[in-house]
């Protein structure tokens, strides 16, 4: 196929748009692939979408390599299996929402589990039906409150969403496996820098997930991953390794100390390394206690909950908000202290909590036998050698604490580093949120109804356009892997003379007809300007045919690396498809 | 490629759904095609979207062959520029509108005639441009006040837009007449009967304007056909003939009748045959008055406008309203009638519309030297030998009046007959109804602006793939053409024999490898339910593997004319392959 640059529909820009910051933004709009119809919402140019559907085809040939089959939904949607699944509400304000004529209530489809979930109940009914694995590539929406960098973030997207049904666990974690070796693939196709890492699952509940994190600099999804070892997880995930447990026996009795205007951890260390205790005392030996409180789904009200943690660490909301998901947590106000009187600001220690029958959760480093400075539940007094295991008994641990750069990697291996990404899969089991919902059953062989496990799987396709632009560029412009490039040569006609682009019109016509995707610049414009779009625009391989083609040579350049080698003219199209693999 | 009916996610259906009128819904739903989501909403399963995509690749391919380049606009649209065109108010209802978080106002795009031109005026400026012509195959809404038919007339469809974009009027012409030869390739593609009719434009404005209707009796579109040439007309655009003009001089004089209680044509033609005038009088000859009011756009007040036609045909509301767009049109209240006295109900003349200057068109039949019974604007009152161009003289003529079955042919050639089809394409020259509004110029070679003139081009795709199935069925099932069939063979295994599984493997495999898209039965039903699963389904060349096999024979079944043959198995391949044209 030649595509000819004199009629093919496009103007590149020589500046950047005004509202892009990122890489990918700018030269998606410069190079002319996409333009901003409003905010998150994007036209598709012609060579913005062959990138697109080579992306697409990509992800099609290896959801059908692993049985996955493809069916379509409608994006405009009932309110009703949102509302028995309880996404209606729950999305909030992320859902687009709107009323038909008669007043019925419709959303704009973020994702389609109930649909898959309803549609597997409606066709099958026997345990021989299963498993099954369905697919669709589909426009999806979410209003996103900050929709941003072009096609990265949008409120109007194409998304691969895949769902597993599977009649028990080992059969989840099988369909989860070739989920997760499809994606390994489909990444590395596309010739994306990634890593897998640990997530929780968001809104989406379940229990195995896992993202799939495109590695840069300007993503918004932050993880960590170990120095030595191929560990990666989203903070929310990051499992804290607990220290061994210590003996409670002889060790020193716990001592209340009159501590006077020491609300805050730095003035309780300052205060008691001033003491004349005979020892030295850093934030890490003290236990603070921070007060928050959690609603159940369902429930109206609020109850309390105390999180015990090594002073030397802030709560990290998120993470917080992930290990008591799907209770909402909120934060206590002047109110919530007026009711407790218990709670003695700046002094709260285990004791009152366990008193008033307050659930007390700590960081996983407070074990049996560790020893802690914390308040004495009286205003200007703390206690000093508090056993956990022996003067307070936590109900349990929670991952609440935030994790800092040197933290120890929970696989043993390394410290921790933070980075930075942009999600671009996600796989996850669902288990049976959903088909508990709908009442998903098959028959078993026994004749009993054996309740459906589902996984849901999904990859953002038109984000991919920008993910690989984000990691394939250079100051001149795109630099397209070959897998996704919207063509396969970009070939430039530089000179006036007739020879010229006759000999590039031969060139273009022998590739084409030998099974090559040709971008021809047929232009009447100056050389200087056709090799400028050809930077942009990003054809891995451009072949400039000018005055050389007297001499029987043209150019053949290689964009990623800037190579040039002359080839004689006779044996270039051999040559090119030699370089395309062809 | 092998789809195995024992994994394929499909289950048929042998009772037809209940809401269910017409042969396409019925089987596509009992077939495993589609499935009901919500009103007008529908889900493609795995054979439905294969069908689909076969019809989206014929078009692709028929758009890029004129020089078509794709491209793909977001469904959710803000506001804006649909109101700038008007279009936010003239779509009414049918219109799904929608707020963002934000509270801006967005819509679910109709057709996109708005974007593409505001994205031709952002790229392009200048006349070296163009022509050019744009598509998409994008998902489109409307909010149908009935939505019915299953995927015929859905809310939520599949839809080819395309838009030509020229200089100048003989551009536009060029642009029309390609898409016209394409759409009649696509449609000839897809194996169907269908017309072209002459069409008004709806509310898309413009002036050359067809209609391509599929033959169908379950059709909701009516049109009129001649019984001897192809000359075929949406009802609203059928062009009345006009009878020769008579000369006025020496005719006889107008002359007023007391015709007590004759307000209406039966009663007037009674009375005039019973008064001894010694001619006959048949409704043919009687002129009435229909008296409605128009209200330009943009305007506030209503005008009063006169109607004349011969007095047996009424009104046809349909023809009315596109005769007098973008007008609107209302029929007069009492009020109406208070306010304006000179109008005597049962006896309007066009005497007193003249006289109070009501603006006064009359049917094409109404031509000068023509003679009249008609109202003499008195009550109980009417005029005979009232000449046209003599007595009185109409402002222009109007097409207006009910197209009836015997009518004469626009083209001359035979009478017209009714018939009823479904609107499977739409072509027109919009002309510049959207350049105007968003000034899409280009720098002509003077230096002065042109405006450019738009075409705008509409397939129905997913309404297709029902068109389709309407045309070609039968009482056991869908039979596809081979075009847009979901598979090219179905093997059906018919028995339980290993031999035979193995048999039906092997030709499957060999099939597959060379090209051929092979549906295989390798379930464990018995061969009853596998032979009415396979006529249900449609594939158009169906393979019966079974005993025979034993004697080295399989059978080979044809869909459509149900004809089988035995062929042996050794060359069963190569037989299939050319049936395939392979």
């Amino acid at each position: 196929m030649i595509t000819r640059m004199s009629s093919l529909f496009l103007r590149t820009l020589r500046e950047d748009p005004a509202d892009a910051e990122v890489p990918s933004h700018k030269l998606l709009v410069r190079a002319g692939y996409v333009r901003r119809v409003a905010p998150g919402g994007y036209s598709w140019l012609p060579l913005g979408l062959k990138v697109l559907r080579r992306i697409e085809a990509i992800v099609r040939e290896e959801m059908e390599a692993i049985g996955g089959q493809e069916i379509q939904f409608p994006a405009l949607l009932p309110k009703e299996p949102y509302e028995t699944s309880g996404r209606w509400t729950e999305y909030g304000p992320n859902l687009f929402r709107l009323k038909d004529r008669k007043g019925a209530d419709y959303l704009l489809g973020p994702t389609h589990e109930e649909l898959f979930a309803l549609t597997v109940k409606g066709e099958y009914n026997s345990y021989k039906d299963y498993p099954v694995t369905l697919y669709q590539v589909q426009t999806k929406y979410r209003d996103e409150a900050r929709p941003r960098a072009g096609v990265l973030r949008g409120r109007e997207f194409v998304m691969k969403d895949s769902y597993s049904f599977d009649l028990d666990d080992a059969g989840l974690d099988a369909s989860y496996a070739r989920h997760r070796a499809a994606y390994i693939r489909i990444f590395e196709r596309l010739g994306l820098d990634y890593v897998v890492v640990s997530a929780t699952s968001g809104a989406m509940g379940g229990s195995a997930s896992e993202e799939f994190l495109a590695v840069a600099d300007t993503g918004e999804d932050t993880y960590v991953r170990s120095t030595e070892s191929g560990y990666a997880a989203n903070v929310e995930a990051v499992v804290t390794p607990a220290p061994p447990e210590r003996a409670v026996e002889g060790r020193p009795e716990a001592q209340v100390h009159y501590t006077p205007g020491t609300p805050t951890i730095e003035t309780l260390v300052d205060f008691l390394n001033g003491a004349g205790l005979g020892r030295t005392f850093t934030a890490a030996d003290t236990l603070k206690n921070v007060l928050v409180k959690l609603r159940e789904p369902g429930e109206k009200e609020w109850k309390l909950l105390g999180i015990g943690l090594p002073g030397d660490r802030e709560v990290d909301l998120k993470r917080l908000e992930a290990a008591v998901e799907p209770a909402e947590v909120a934060l206590l106000d002047e109110a919530d202290f007026a009711a407790n009187k218990f709670l003695v600001k700046g002094y709260i220690g285990p004791g009152a909590l366990a008193a008033a029958g307050v659930r007390y959760l700590v960081d996983p480093r407070v074990v049996k036998g560790t020893a802690w400075v914390t308040g004495a539940d009286k205003a200007d007094h703390h206690v000093v050698d508090l056993l956990c295991g022996r003067d307070f008994m936590p109900d349990g641990t929670i991952e609440a604490a935030e994790v800092k750069e040197g933290d120890a990697s929970p696989d043993g291996q390394g410290t921790l580093v933070a980075a930075r990404g942009i999600e671009i899969g996600h796989i996850f089991q669902l288990g049976r949120k959903y088909t508990d919902a709908f009442q998903v059953d098959a028959l078993g062989p026994d004749s009993k109804p054996v309740r459906i496990t589902m996984g849901s799987y999904g990859i953002g396709i038109s984000r991919l356009v920008a993910v690989i632009a984000e990691q394939h560029h250079d100051e001149l412009g795109l630099v397209w892997p070959r897998a996704v490039a919207p063509a396969d040569v970009h070939i430039v006609i530089a000179g006036k003379d007739e020879t010229v682009a006759e000999g590039g019109e031969r060139i273009a016509s022998e590739l084409s007809d030998r099974g090559a995707r040709v971008l021809l610049d047929d232009r009447k414009a100056s050389p200087g300007v056709k090799f400028a779009d050809a930077e942009l625009v990003g054809v891995p391989t451009i072949l400039v045919v000018g005055r050389g083609l007297a001499n029987g040579v043209v150019e053949v350049k290689d964009r990623g690396s800037g190579e040039r080698v002359e080839v004689p003219v006779d044996g270039v199209v051999d040559h090119l498809l030699g370089l395309l693999g062809k």
